[in-house]
C-alpha cells in the first residue's frame, strides 16, 4: 500500500509492507498550493509513480488534498468520528487505471453550533489510537492552525482549533511588533519565552498582552533579541490555557516536530501539564488503517 | 496660539483665540511617516506659515511627533499624569526665531510593573477634562491601538492599550480569514457584527474564537460579505469584554469618528453599558490647555 500525507505546503509519501511496516519514504515541498488546478495526477506519479509495480496495490491520500483546493472534495465527516465513519465517507478518484482513495475531515459543533473543522490530523489521530488511553485523552498538534482533540474509545469525539502558528506569522512579520525586532529571528530565548507563557494569566487579555511586546521592548524590559520568543510563549500560553481549561486530566499526547514540541513541553509544564510526544509519521499509520478497512470493506 | 495633532497618518492643526475658541482649522494627509526625517520644520511652515502673523504667539503639538520617529522626543511621563506633569515634560524646539512646544507621551506599569505606553490621547483627555466625572470615568478611544484610560479628578491614573484595530487589518489582509471574504468591504452588517461581540465570552479564546470566522463561512453559517463585521465583532468584543472587567461603574467616555463609534456604542450596549461620544477635537482644547499652562510658567 502506498501512502501521502498531502498537506497544504509539503507532500510525504509511504510505502508500506502488509503490515503497515513503512518500507520507503520520500518527501517533497509539493504541497497543494504549489500545484496548479489538475496537476495533482501528473505530480502523484512524478512521486510515486517509481514504487509502482505491476500489483494493484491501494493508493490513500489524506490532509488537504481532499478539500476544496485539492484533488477532489471529501466531505467532512461529523463527531463522533471514528474509523468505521471517516473511512466510509473516503472519496475515491480514477487515476491512470487504478483508483485512488482521499480521506475526508471531520467536523465538530460545539455548544453553541459553531463548527470547527480539520483535514489531516484526524488521520494521525487514528495512526496513534493504540496510544491513547481507552477512557480519553487529549491530543494537541501544533502549528499554523494548533489542533486539540479529544478522543474517547478510539473516537475523536470533539476538538478546537487554535490560530497561533499564523498569528505568530502576522504579528511577527506585518505589525508593529515586528519593527523593534531584528530582521531574522535569532537563536529560541526560553526564559522570554516563558515570561510570555506566564503573562497569559494576567489581566487585560491577549490583545492587551500583545501591545506589551511593543511597550516592553520600547522600554528595555526586553532585548530586541528576545522579543519574537516572548510573542511566542504569548500567543502559545494563550492557545493552553484557554485549551486545558477544556481538557481532562492526564497526559497531554503532542504530535509535533522536535522545535515545537520541545516549546509545547516546556509552555505545558509551566501550567503544570505533562506530555508525551509522538513522531507525526503517525499519520502513515492511520492511512494504512483507512486503506486496509477500505480493502477488507 | 496654534496647536497641532500630530500623528502617525494624520495632521490636524488648529487656530485658536486667546480663550481657546478655535478660529480656523486645517488637515492633510501628512502624518509623520510621509515625511522624511529632518522634514518636519517645512513640512509645518507649509501647512500654517500662513496663520503666523507678527505676534510671537506658541505654536504646541501633541501625538507621534514627540516620538522617536518624529521632529524630537520628548520623554514619557510617569502615571498618574495631570496637566501640570505633561506640561513639565514638554519639549522645545527652536522653529526660525520661534519656538515650538511637543507634549510629552504618558506611561503606565500594571501590577505586574509590565509598561503602557501613549502618545497623543493624554491630550485628547486634557481636553475633555471639564466632561469627566470628578470621581472617576472610563474613557475609551478606539482605533489602530485602543486605549482604554482611567482619569480620576484630572489625572490619568492608569490606561491599557488593546492592539484591535491593527489586528482586524491583519487577519483582513493578510490571514487564511480573508480568503473567504469579498475583495473590499461591502456595508457594514450589524447582527454578523453583535455574533461577533457575544461569541467572545463563549469558551475557547480569541485564537480559537478566530478560526471560526473561516469554519462557519466555510460550512455557510455566515455569507462572505457578512465575514468581516463578524470579525470586526469579535475583536472589539474581546477588548471591551476585558476593558470593562477593570473599569469602574458609570457610563464609558467614547472618543472616536462617527462609524467606529456607533460599532463601540452598539458593543457596549451588547454588554450593559451606557457610552458618551466626544468629538475628537477635544485634542485642540488639550493642546490649548498645555500651551497656556506653558506661557504662565
Amino acid at each position: 500500500m502506498i501512502v501521502v500525507d498531502w498537506g497544504t505546503s509539503s507532500f510525504r509519501a509511504y510505502r508500506l509492507a502488509d503490515d503497515g511496516r513503512i518500507l520507503d519514504r520520500r518527501s517533497a515541498p509539493r504541497g497543494i498550493l504549489t500545484i496548479e488546478a489538475g496537476g495533482f495526477p501528473t505530480a502523484l506519479d512524478a512521486e510515486i509513480g517509481g514504487w509502482l509495480g505491476d500489483e494493484p496495490g491501494d493508493v490513500v491520500l489524506g490532509g488537504m488534498i481532499g478539500s476544496r483546493q485539492g484533488w477532489l472534495e471529501a466531505p467532512y465527516v461529523e463527531c463522533p468520528a471514528d474509523l468505521d465513519s471517516i473511512t466510509a465517507s473516503a472519496a475515491s478518484v480514477a487515476w491512470g487505471d487504478r483508483r485512488v482513495f482521499i480521506a475526508p475531515g471531520v467536523v465538530a459543533r460545539d455548544a453553541n453550533g459553531v463548527p470547527d473543522v480539520m483535514r489531516g490530523e484526524e488521520v494521525q489521530i487514528l495512526g496513534m489510537a493504540e496510544a491513547l488511553d481507552g477512557e480519553g485523552a487529549t491530543v494537541c498538534l501544533p502549528g499554523t492552525h494548533s489542533k486539540w482533540v479529544r478522543v474517547e474509545r478510539g473516537r475523536i469525539t470533539g476538538f478546537r482549533t487554535f490560530m497561533t502558528g499564523e498569528s505568530y506569522a502576522l504579528y511577527r512579520r506585518h505589525s508593529i511588533l515586528g519593527r523593534l525586532m531584528p530582521a531574522e529571528d535569532g537563536p529560541h530565548d526560553e526564559p522570554a519565552f516563558l515570561e510570555g507563557v506566564r503573562r497569559c494569566g494576567e489581566a487585560g487579555g491577549l490583545l492587551h498582552h500583545l501591545f506589551g511586546v511593543r511597550s516592553r521592548g520600547l522600554f528595555g524590559d526586553l532585548k530586541p533579541e528576545a522579543l519574537s520568543s516572548y510573542l511566542s510563549g504569548l500567543l502559545i500560553g494563550h492557545e493552553i490555557r484557554e485549551a486545558i481549561a477544556a481538557a481532562g486530566a492526564g497526559v497531554i499526547h503532542l504530535i509535533a516536530e522536535a522545535a515545537l514540541a520541545e516549546r509545547y513541553r516546556s509552555a505545558l509544564a509551566a501550567f503544570g501539564r505533562e506530555s508525551r510526544l509522538h513522531p507525526s509519521e503517525v499519520s502513515a499509520r492511520g492511512l494504512f488503517c483507512i486503506g486496509r478497512r477500505i480493502g477488507r470493506g
